[in-house]
């Protein structure tokens, strides 16, 4: 199986903008496989790349103040995958397009999609064929290199949303790298990709922040955290990410985070007219088939691998 | 340790009401740790208290139905726990009353006290410095008999709302019965309790039942389920709680709850406006805080005793 991967996917170079979490994982998923070459790291900051340096999840460990060292990285890549907040995409496209060989693809790993597009369309316009914009569904509570895991794609979706000017090899070339490290890939459009998750993902730790904020500007915040127990624990654990991520996320895919949130505004108000009527039939209904969802979702493995197109 | 607690809480018969998930685990831990004479269990329904004689959870399983088993087990009771559904309170008392005894104490484990404690005067009249109203903050997703635990409550917090009318000698005797379970008990009044309740468990439930209902309304609900991940995951968890239980609290603990809501209502405003202009400092000064609580909260232990006024 490995053998078939390496052979399906071969390739010598990856240089990898923002060695985190999610960054790191896929580096170090790709060497224990045996599926890439050399792997160079870019950051914004020294440290970070000379620790993922250290840690042995790259090779060779840049910054983005040595243009130097940036046209040398990205001299023979065979895949730049962008892997820092989304809301650098756009600059780092910028500072890569000079160095650019038309034999590299770019990739990204940013958690919006449309945003993502724009910033690319703008940065490398008659060469946005090379991009094929990403995004792993994949994380944990801690971030930054000392957080990353080679396994941590495994088993994962891995959505693309390929451009009309994309080649279908250069689209397969990246859904290679991701099952490569274990992922399962499958596409969707862009707007798609940023409706889906706006409401899975973006508008439940907007609620989570949310909820944590009114505890803490009540004036009892600290008997109420005093006998906050299991319900709030889980509901809340979303509320400990990364803020700086999360205001990119938001501002990123504001326009479908939007009529998500005002979608749940209206439930909040369906629901708030249930409870101030006293009308225990509504409630009780609406929990019933909510509760069933749920428990349906978590018996069928929690999520499941999309078949509304997939790769594989 | 054991020794003091029986000493300190000796007691040869304890009724429960409702032999599920918190009053099975109660009997379970107390015959454990030999605090306990005979419990008898009392279920609307013959099939469950059934089920806890055959675990022998309970020594006699005795239904609503039959009026003389009511009156015998309560005869010679020390003390009898309501651990069924709040919105039964009230009926419950009222079928107790005519054979209640004046040494019985009586005491209940519902999420939320004024409407409790308003069901019990309107049943208990003149005998209500009998009733000390209770609030085990201990739960399990899983919910019946067969999901009862002896440890259930080992370093949980049960919050006691005495009432004007106990006597500090009955306060101390419910608060020993559950020191004798393993938990941790304190005491704030019904009000305060109704409040924080509202923020930290009430209202997250609504929360999250309404996200699960909004994903089920909107017109692509299956292909954002199938890419719903470990946020979802953790937010939603209980939204697979009891629909009959939830109503329940929602509209015994109405005042409080709306209160809640409309509070949040207005954080959601707040983020929705910092989204739309796109004030990135707001989102991200909202964000930094809440992870700042959320992550300070965790570090202590995820919950804490209440220092408010604990009884030991």
């Amino acid at each position: 199986m490995s053998g078939d991967v390496v052979s399906a996917f071969p390739f010598n170079k990856l240089v990898i903008f923002g060695v985190g979490l999610i960054g790191g994982s896929l580096a170090l998923s790709l060497r224990e496989r045996g599926a890439t070459g050399r792997v160079i790291g870019v950051g914004r900051h020294a440290h970070a790349v000379e620790r993922a340096l250290e840690l042995g999840v790259i090779d060779v460990a840049t910054t983005l103040a040595d243009e130097a060292a940036l046209a040398d990285a990205l001299k023979g890549a065979d895949i730049v995958l962008l892997a820092a907040p989304v809301a650098q995409t756009r600059t780092l496209l910028e500072r890569i397009v000079p160095y650019l060989e038309a034999q590299t693809l770019v990739t990204d790993a940013g958690s919006t999609k449309s945003d993502v597009i724009d910033a690319a369309r703008a940065a490398l316009g008659a060469r946005i064929a090379q991009f094929v914009p990403g995004h792993p569904i994949a994380g944990r509570e801690s971030s930054g290199i000392e957080a990353a895991l080679p396994d941590l794609y495994v088993g994962r979706n891995v959505v693309l949303c390929p451009l009309p000017e994309n080649a279908p090899q250069a689209v397969e070339r990246i859904a290679a790298m991701w099952r490569a490290a274990g992922a399962v890939t499958g596409t969707m459009s862009a707007a798609q990709h940023d409706r889906v998750f706006a409401a899975v993902s973006h508008l439940p730790h907007v609620l989570s922040f949310a909820l944590v904020d009114q505890i803490l500007a009540s004036p009892d915040a600290e008997l109420k955290f005093s006998f906050a127990a299991g319900g709030f624990r889980d509901f809340t654990r979303i509320a400990a990410s990364s803020p700086e991520m999360w205001r990119d996320v938001c501002l990123a895919n504001r326009t479908a985070l939007l009529a998500e949130l005002d979608a749940y505004t209206g439930e909040l108000v369906k629901l708030r007219a249930a409870i101030d009527t006293g009308d225990g039939a509504a409630l009780e209904a609406l929990f019933a088939r909510s509760r069933e969802a749920r428990t349906a979702w978590q018996e069928r493995g929690g999520r499941r691998v999309a078949d509304a197109s997939p790769d594989k």
